[in-house]
């Protein structure tokens, strides 16, 4: 094994799907990195995410300014790339994480961050596993990220909270247009949201609903297999009652069929078949019985983008968990991720605690049973004291010329010390 | 005719789609009215729009505090309600335009405020015209607003700077996102934006790109008849430039058949008509053209009632025509429209001027044929400098709990005087 000194350097990469606040957490890393310079060496990061560290393929983030690396905090996406790729399991691929540590050695690398869902803390958890059975102990860190807000023990996960207030604030602005519109027009707006396994984003459109300024809104949670004839009575009793009604539809709703309602063997008029949303997909059914003009969108990656509505709890948190895996790598600590840990609702308060990666890599956390309202297409109030606080906050990015200034690294490559390439 | 006084009501009404800063202009209008007492009596607003007036359904807002109406800037889409609600040619239908008249008799009105585009600015010119010939004199005035962007002599109208922000924003967080996700992931965003006839807003979707934060964004207008092969060829450019490429496509763009390009005949497996967006229509021949990943969103109302991250310039322009449209009848001015006059673009300064109804009514403004690229797929430098003002400085809405607060007025119903009903 190569060069070695006592002061190691820190990897860093991001793992999936990006989000508004996934370099806020990038931020926390490097700058709680430098804060500790006797301790830690350089913070390199992988460009596109763990591909970078098989390809060696390594950006060195020293080379950019304090005040670059603090406006990480209110640009969106993944700054040094992102990639969807699931390393396979050790005895399918050892390969693979042999490279990694191969990598890590050739360039000093002692700590390893990554920041990613469930699939990556999987990842994290066998490369310190690996790397020591390999005599090459590198302290493993996951540091929480994803919209789907679905990895366990972790109050809530970075990413999320602000794609819940984008979804809640949007909802609530798109029920006021078809309010006002309802009277001759539009009487049923249906908005279609991410989260395919679990409902909470779906979730997050009731709240646009409140004590001092209720709304209609019907949701269509992934949790609960699509009853048409249940929906359309809820659909009609809103517009029954206010006049108009929203509709938020997860991606992943399902019809009893079990395959997805979204799936609805569309074919163009050559016959190809065609992808569309499950919006569409409810929107004509609303025609169809109900008669009801509607409109629909799909927010797509406009929800996990929009830096511009981040929640400032989120921001907050993400940067939290960021920081607090360079300290826990400081203590020593190995095969861990911060976790956020809710000490009360009223008022909301926080802390970070510390979560054994075996007990997070591959659990999913599901919305609890409590959380759905009985008729499926609500949630309940423990679930609204649940949302509530993790949409707190604005942190609005600076603006130049009516336009939200997000920074663009330099991301400048590190030099390559091995001369073997790795086929991904 | 019933009871008159020397000081005159005013009616106000808003007028087809809503936008984000309608209720600005319901704002200039309602104090600036408050400001002259002594002069204007009351402002009724019509409930859903000239409906209420035709049905004798009239809003009092004098009920309505300083406070509330003074939220009105600041809240999205139409607080009174609109309607897609055209009266027809005096020919055709004199009858509607006489129960204006007479409803407006009945509650000494004489000033009449209607906010809306081309249809309702046509709709002003004829009730002032017909209300003279009747002996009935009433002041007409028209209050522009239209996230089209398509009333002439006006410098831009009211609304579009907001959706004109929203979709610069949202495209510029989503190209952030796929260049994140390129490089083993979604290649090409797509985001279907509103503009049935005109391109205004698609336009909008390429300010995302700056000289300082240089992204590539394709267009797709409705001015240019769809040519999948040199859209193909734009896009593979610039996925080979720069890994990854936006689309900013407008649901009226359409096929050299001259069919809506949203239009593809798609049919369910039951073989029922089904009707998707354009953004799905251009991701699948992308996939199949070029055998990239793609993600799409359809912002659709979203972009409109998005008062979250509205244009301050449009809002205060909204607001200033409200307001100079009472100070214009206050001026006994009639059939005349307030319009925004630009002054100079760096620095952006304008003002409020004048223009008679009759130059407005019926006259679409398209994009010049100079503020599209040559290659048909982005906007000028002319039409940069042109857009870039109008979505300058930003107007954020109070926030309460993480959501915006938005007003809701009581909406109080004015006694009717009137015995007759009126179907409409």
């Amino acid at each position: 094994m190569a060069r070695r000194s006592t002061r190691k350097n820190a990897f860093y990469a991001q793992s999936g799907g990006v989000t508004a606040v996934i370099n806020a957490s990038a931020c926390g890393v490097i700058e709680t990195a430098r804060k500790h310079r006797s301790e830690i060496g350089k913070v390199y990061a992988g460009r596109n995410g763990i591909i970078g560290a098989l390809t060696e393929d390594l950006i060195d983030t020293s080379k950019e300014s304090a005040r670059a690396i603090a406006a990480l905090r209110y640009t969106p996406a993944g700054a040094f790339g992102s990639c969807r790729y699931k390393l396979k399991s050790l005895e399918e691929n050892r390969r693979e994480y042999e490279r990694l540590i191969e990598v890590f050695d050739a360039h000093n690398i002692g700590y390893f961050f990554y920041n990613g869902g469930g699939d990556s803390a999987d990842t994290c958890l066998k490369v310190s596993q690996l790397a020591k059975s390999m005599g090459y102990p590198i302290q493993a860190i996951h540091v929480p990220k994803t919209v789907d807000n679905d990895l366990p023990i972790t109050d809530n996960c970075p990413g999320f909270g602000s794609v819940a207030k984008y979804i809640a604030t949007s909802v609530r602005e798109a029920s006021f247009d078809v309010a006002s519109m309802a009277k001759t027009s539009t009487k049923v707006f249906i908005v279609e949201v991410m989260g395919r396994h679990a409902g909470w984003i779906a979730a997050a459109g009731a709240l646009a609903s409140t004590e001092d300024c209720e709304l209609p809104v019907v949701v269509l949670f992934p949790e609960i297999t699509f009853d048409r004839k249940k929906f359309m009575a809820a659909v009609d009793a809103k517009v029954a009652k206010y006049g108009y009604c929203s509709v938020v539809v997860s991606e992943g709703v399902k019809s009893p069929d079990g395959r997805f309602l979204a799936d609805q063997g569309l074919r163009d008029a050559f016959g190809h078949a065609q992808l569309g949303g499950v919006a569409p997909v409810v929107a004509s059914m609303i025609k169809e019985d109900l008669g009801l003009k509607y409109h629909w969108a799909v927010a797509d990656y406009l929800q996990r983008a929009a830096r511009h509505i981040a929640s400032k709890t989120d921001v907050d948190q993400a940067y939290a968990v960021g920081q607090a895996a360079v300290q826990m790598a400081l203590a020593g600590k190995n095969s861990v991720m911060p976790a956020i840990v809710r000490k009360s609702d009223k008022p909301y308060r926080w802390a970070i605690g510390e979560a054994p990666l075996k007990k997070v890599a591959n659990v999913e956390k599901m919305m609890p049973k409590g959380f759905i309202s009985r008729d499926g297409f609500g949630i309940t109030p423990r679930c609204r004291r649940y949302l509530e606080p993790l949409i707190r906050g604005e942190d609005f990015p600076p603006f130049k010329n009516g336009l939200p200034q997000y920074v663009r690294l330099k991301n400048v490559a590190v030099p390559r010390r091995l001369d073997t390439d790795f086929e991904i």
